[in-house]
Protein backbone atom coordinates (compact mmCIF):
# COMPACT_ATOMS: atom_id res chain seq x y z
CA UNK A 1 0.00 0.00 0.00
CA UNK A 2 2.93 2.14 0.61
CA UNK A 3 3.96 2.87 -3.23
CA UNK A 4 6.22 5.03 -4.91
CA UNK A 5 5.07 4.68 -8.41
CA UNK A 6 0.91 5.06 -8.31
CA UNK A 7 -1.48 6.71 -10.38
CA UNK A 8 -2.04 9.28 -7.69
CA UNK A 9 1.33 10.64 -8.49
CA UNK A 10 -0.28 12.51 -11.93
CA UNK A 11 -1.30 15.23 -9.59
CA UNK A 12 1.95 16.12 -8.48
CA UNK A 13 2.69 16.68 -12.36
CA UNK A 14 -0.39 18.01 -12.66
CA UNK A 15 0.23 20.78 -9.84
CA UNK A 16 3.47 21.55 -11.55
CA UNK A 17 2.50 22.08 -15.03
CA UNK A 18 -0.58 24.29 -13.96
CA UNK A 19 1.44 26.81 -11.35
CA UNK A 20 4.08 26.96 -14.76
CA UNK A 21 1.06 27.67 -17.08
CA UNK A 22 -0.29 29.81 -14.69
CA UNK A 23 -3.28 28.56 -15.40
CA UNK A 24 -6.37 28.75 -12.67
CA UNK A 25 -8.50 26.66 -13.97
CA UNK A 26 -5.81 23.70 -14.45
CA UNK A 27 -5.13 24.60 -10.62
CA UNK A 28 -8.50 24.25 -9.92
CA UNK A 29 -9.83 21.41 -11.31
CA UNK A 30 -7.25 19.21 -8.92
CA UNK A 31 -9.31 20.31 -5.71
CA UNK A 32 -12.51 18.88 -4.75
CA UNK A 33 -15.48 21.73 -4.16
CA UNK A 34 -15.08 21.34 -0.48
CA UNK A 35 -11.93 21.21 -0.17
CA UNK A 36 -9.95 22.32 3.10
CA UNK A 37 -6.71 24.16 3.00
CA UNK A 38 -4.40 24.92 5.08
CA UNK A 39 -1.60 27.19 3.46
CA UNK A 40 1.51 28.21 4.51
CA UNK A 41 0.74 32.10 4.39
CA UNK A 42 -1.16 34.62 6.08
CA UNK A 43 -4.75 32.46 7.00
CA UNK A 44 -5.29 29.80 9.10
CA UNK A 45 -7.19 27.88 6.68
CA UNK A 46 -9.37 28.51 3.22
CA UNK A 47 -12.41 26.36 3.52
CA UNK A 48 -13.99 25.48 0.12
CA UNK A 49 -12.75 25.99 -3.59
CA UNK A 50 -14.27 29.65 -3.30
CA UNK A 51 -11.59 30.55 -1.01
CA UNK A 52 -8.95 28.20 -2.56
CA UNK A 53 -9.82 30.07 -6.13
CA UNK A 54 -9.09 33.51 -4.78
CA UNK A 55 -5.93 32.48 -3.18
CA UNK A 56 -4.95 31.15 -6.78
CA UNK A 57 -6.07 34.15 -8.43
CA UNK A 58 -3.93 36.04 -6.05
CA UNK A 59 -1.12 33.99 -6.66
CA UNK A 60 -0.92 33.87 -10.15
CA UNK A 61 -2.02 37.74 -11.00
CA UNK A 62 1.22 38.76 -8.42
CA UNK A 63 3.91 37.01 -10.88
CA UNK A 64 3.06 39.72 -13.33
CA UNK A 65 5.80 38.24 -15.84
CA UNK A 66 7.13 35.81 -13.46
CA UNK A 67 7.43 32.06 -13.59
CA UNK A 68 7.38 29.69 -10.92
CA UNK A 69 9.11 26.11 -11.21
CA UNK A 70 7.72 23.57 -8.43
CA UNK A 71 9.92 20.45 -8.14
CA UNK A 72 8.94 17.47 -5.35
CA UNK A 73 11.27 15.40 -3.69
CA UNK A 74 11.35 12.67 -0.87
CA UNK A 75 7.57 11.89 -2.02
CA UNK A 76 6.24 9.29 0.21
CA UNK A 77 2.57 7.81 -1.06
CA UNK A 78 -0.02 6.06 0.84
CA UNK A 79 -2.97 4.88 -0.98
CA UNK A 80 -6.24 2.52 -1.07
CA UNK A 81 -9.01 2.07 -3.52
CA UNK A 82 -10.51 5.24 -3.23
CA UNK A 83 -8.27 7.31 -0.32
CA UNK A 84 -4.60 8.55 -0.74
CA UNK A 85 -2.65 10.63 1.55
CA UNK A 86 0.78 12.12 0.02
CA UNK A 87 3.81 14.21 1.54
CA UNK A 88 7.02 15.53 0.19
CA UNK A 89 9.32 18.52 0.35
CA UNK A 90 8.40 21.42 -2.40
CA UNK A 91 10.73 23.55 -4.08
CA UNK A 92 9.48 26.51 -5.56
CA UNK A 93 12.05 28.51 -7.67
CA UNK A 94 10.92 32.04 -8.98
CA UNK A 95 12.03 32.68 -12.81
CA UNK A 96 12.32 35.97 -14.87
CA UNK A 97 10.44 35.92 -18.08
CA UNK A 98 14.12 35.17 -19.11
CA UNK A 99 14.31 32.44 -17.25
CA UNK A 100 17.09 33.90 -14.71
CA UNK A 101 16.09 32.40 -11.01
CA UNK A 102 15.01 35.13 -9.05
CA UNK A 103 14.82 33.37 -5.95
CA UNK A 104 13.85 29.65 -4.72
CA UNK A 105 12.01 28.50 -1.33
CA UNK A 106 11.71 25.07 0.22
CA UNK A 107 8.13 23.86 1.92
CA UNK A 108 6.80 20.36 3.13
CA UNK A 109 3.68 19.29 1.83
CA UNK A 110 1.24 16.88 2.75
CA UNK A 111 -1.92 16.26 0.00
CA UNK A 112 -5.10 13.40 1.21
CA UNK A 113 -7.41 12.82 -2.17
CA UNK A 114 -10.49 10.95 -2.97
CA UNK A 115 -12.03 9.07 -5.96
CA UNK A 116 -14.58 11.62 -6.79
CA UNK A 117 -16.40 10.47 -10.10
CA UNK A 118 -13.82 8.60 -11.21
CA UNK A 119 -10.85 10.97 -10.78
CA UNK A 120 -8.41 12.08 -7.67
CA UNK A 121 -9.38 14.97 -5.75
CA UNK A 122 -7.51 16.72 -3.31
CA UNK A 123 -9.51 17.18 -0.33
CA UNK A 124 -7.10 18.49 1.89
CA UNK A 125 -3.80 19.93 1.77
CA UNK A 126 -1.05 21.57 4.41
CA UNK A 127 1.77 23.40 3.09
CA UNK A 128 4.60 24.93 5.70
CA UNK A 129 8.03 25.16 6.57
CA UNK A 130 9.34 25.04 10.09
CA UNK A 131 10.03 27.48 12.70
CA UNK A 132 13.14 28.43 14.52
CA UNK A 133 12.06 28.39 18.20
CA UNK A 134 14.52 31.67 19.29
CA UNK A 135 13.08 33.95 16.22
CA UNK A 136 9.69 32.48 14.99
CA UNK A 137 11.00 33.34 11.91
CA UNK A 138 10.15 30.41 9.45
CA UNK A 139 12.53 28.36 7.90
CA UNK A 140 12.58 28.29 3.80
CA UNK A 141 15.60 26.66 2.95
CA UNK A 142 16.06 23.46 4.03
CA UNK B 1 -16.86 8.24 4.15
CA UNK B 2 -16.34 12.06 6.09
CA UNK B 3 -17.93 11.34 9.28
CA UNK B 4 -17.40 13.36 12.90
CA UNK B 5 -18.14 10.69 14.95
CA UNK B 6 -15.55 7.56 14.43
CA UNK B 7 -13.31 5.24 16.47
CA UNK B 8 -10.41 6.80 14.85
CA UNK B 9 -10.86 10.14 16.60
CA UNK B 10 -10.16 8.06 19.62
CA UNK B 11 -6.44 9.09 18.64
CA UNK B 12 -6.79 12.55 19.54
CA UNK B 13 -8.27 11.47 23.36
CA UNK B 14 -5.15 9.42 23.41
CA UNK B 15 -2.80 12.52 22.44
CA UNK B 16 -4.61 14.51 24.79
CA UNK B 17 -4.26 12.49 28.26
CA UNK B 18 -0.95 11.53 27.03
CA UNK B 19 0.15 15.17 26.52
CA UNK B 20 -1.39 15.85 29.90
CA UNK B 21 0.42 12.84 31.48
CA UNK B 22 3.60 13.86 29.74
CA UNK B 23 3.94 9.67 29.43
CA UNK B 24 6.62 9.24 26.62
CA UNK B 25 5.54 5.44 26.35
CA UNK B 26 1.91 5.93 26.22
CA UNK B 27 2.00 8.87 23.69
CA UNK B 28 4.89 7.21 21.16
CA UNK B 29 2.06 3.84 21.08
CA UNK B 30 -0.30 6.03 18.75
CA UNK B 31 2.59 6.36 15.97
CA UNK B 32 4.01 3.03 13.41
CA UNK B 33 7.27 2.49 13.90
CA UNK B 34 8.40 4.43 10.06
CA UNK B 35 6.17 7.58 11.07
CA UNK B 36 7.21 10.33 9.40
CA UNK B 37 6.29 13.80 10.46
CA UNK B 38 6.28 17.33 9.80
CA UNK B 39 6.39 19.35 12.93
CA UNK B 40 6.23 22.79 13.46
CA UNK B 41 9.58 23.50 15.16
CA UNK B 42 12.95 23.78 14.22
CA UNK B 43 13.46 20.50 11.90
CA UNK B 44 12.31 19.50 8.21
CA UNK B 45 11.08 16.43 9.52
CA UNK B 46 11.44 13.73 11.79
CA UNK B 47 11.65 9.85 10.01
CA UNK B 48 10.94 7.12 12.48
CA UNK B 49 9.71 6.24 15.67
CA UNK B 50 13.34 6.54 17.11
CA UNK B 51 13.77 10.22 16.06
CA UNK B 52 10.15 11.11 17.45
CA UNK B 53 10.83 9.70 20.77
CA UNK B 54 13.76 11.96 21.24
CA UNK B 55 11.88 14.82 20.08
CA UNK B 56 9.09 14.11 22.23
CA UNK B 57 11.45 12.87 25.60
CA UNK B 58 12.95 16.57 24.84
CA UNK B 59 9.37 18.43 24.61
CA UNK B 60 8.33 16.72 27.93
CA UNK B 61 11.22 17.04 29.73
CA UNK B 62 11.14 20.62 28.72
CA UNK B 63 8.49 21.35 30.60
CA UNK B 64 9.32 20.87 34.14
CA UNK B 65 6.60 20.72 36.27
CA UNK B 66 4.53 22.41 33.91
CA UNK B 67 1.60 20.55 31.99
CA UNK B 68 0.00 21.16 28.92
CA UNK B 69 -3.76 20.82 27.91
CA UNK B 70 -4.06 20.38 24.79
CA UNK B 71 -7.60 21.02 22.61
CA UNK B 72 -9.29 20.36 19.01
CA UNK B 73 -11.29 22.15 17.40
CA UNK B 74 -13.16 22.58 13.62
CA UNK B 75 -11.93 18.27 13.59
CA UNK B 76 -12.62 16.65 10.06
CA UNK B 77 -12.14 12.92 9.43
CA UNK B 78 -12.19 11.47 6.38
CA UNK B 79 -11.51 7.69 6.91
CA UNK B 80 -11.91 3.85 5.21
CA UNK B 81 -11.54 0.82 6.45
CA UNK B 82 -7.55 0.88 6.57
CA UNK B 83 -6.63 4.48 6.02
CA UNK B 84 -8.17 7.55 7.57
CA UNK B 85 -6.92 11.01 8.10
CA UNK B 86 -7.77 13.73 10.30
CA UNK B 87 -7.42 17.49 10.42
CA UNK B 88 -7.72 20.15 12.86
CA UNK B 89 -7.14 23.15 15.15
CA UNK B 90 -5.31 22.44 18.10
CA UNK B 91 -4.84 24.69 21.03
CA UNK B 92 -1.93 23.85 23.51
CA UNK B 93 -2.24 25.51 27.07
CA UNK B 94 0.53 25.65 29.03
CA UNK B 95 -0.34 25.23 32.57
CA UNK B 96 1.87 26.07 36.19
CA UNK B 97 2.38 22.87 38.86
CA UNK B 98 -0.61 24.68 40.38
CA UNK B 99 -2.77 24.98 37.64
CA UNK B 100 -2.27 28.64 36.20
CA UNK B 101 -2.50 29.46 32.89
CA UNK B 102 1.08 30.39 31.86
CA UNK B 103 0.32 30.72 27.89
CA UNK B 104 -1.35 29.68 24.99
CA UNK B 105 -0.79 28.80 21.25
CA UNK B 106 -2.96 27.43 18.19
CA UNK B 107 -1.79 25.09 15.76
CA UNK B 108 -3.23 23.39 12.66
CA UNK B 109 -2.94 19.65 12.75
CA UNK B 110 -3.21 16.46 10.10
CA UNK B 111 -2.97 13.06 10.94
CA UNK B 112 -3.10 10.29 8.53
CA UNK B 113 -3.33 6.92 9.80
CA UNK B 114 -3.10 3.21 8.77
CA UNK B 115 -5.17 -0.16 10.03
CA UNK B 116 -1.99 -1.78 12.22
CA UNK B 117 -2.38 -5.20 13.74
CA UNK B 118 -5.71 -4.30 14.50
CA UNK B 119 -5.20 -0.64 15.71
CA UNK B 120 -5.08 3.03 13.97
CA UNK B 121 -1.50 3.98 14.36
CA UNK B 122 -0.50 7.35 13.12
CA UNK B 123 2.26 7.57 9.88
CA UNK B 124 2.17 11.43 8.80
CA UNK B 125 1.73 14.34 11.49
CA UNK B 126 2.12 17.67 10.09
CA UNK B 127 1.70 20.33 12.49
CA UNK B 128 2.23 24.24 11.65
CA UNK B 129 0.96 27.59 12.08
CA UNK B 130 0.52 30.34 9.08
CA UNK B 131 3.33 32.50 8.55
CA UNK B 132 3.05 36.32 8.04
CA UNK B 133 4.02 37.28 4.70
CA UNK B 134 6.20 40.68 5.36
CA UNK B 135 7.89 39.69 8.79
CA UNK B 136 8.51 35.63 7.61
CA UNK B 137 7.12 35.24 11.59
CA UNK B 138 4.75 32.49 12.35
CA UNK B 139 1.37 33.80 14.07
CA UNK B 140 0.53 31.94 16.77
CA UNK B 141 -3.20 32.76 17.67
CA UNK B 142 -6.56 32.22 15.64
Amino acid sequence: MNKIESPVLGILDAYKASVFAKDVEAFLILYARDVHVFDMWGAWSYVGIGAWREMVVNWFGSLGSDRVVVGFDVIQVVETSNLAFIHAFVTFKGLSGEGVELRAMNNRMTIALQQQGGAWKVVHQHTSAPVNHETLKVMLNR
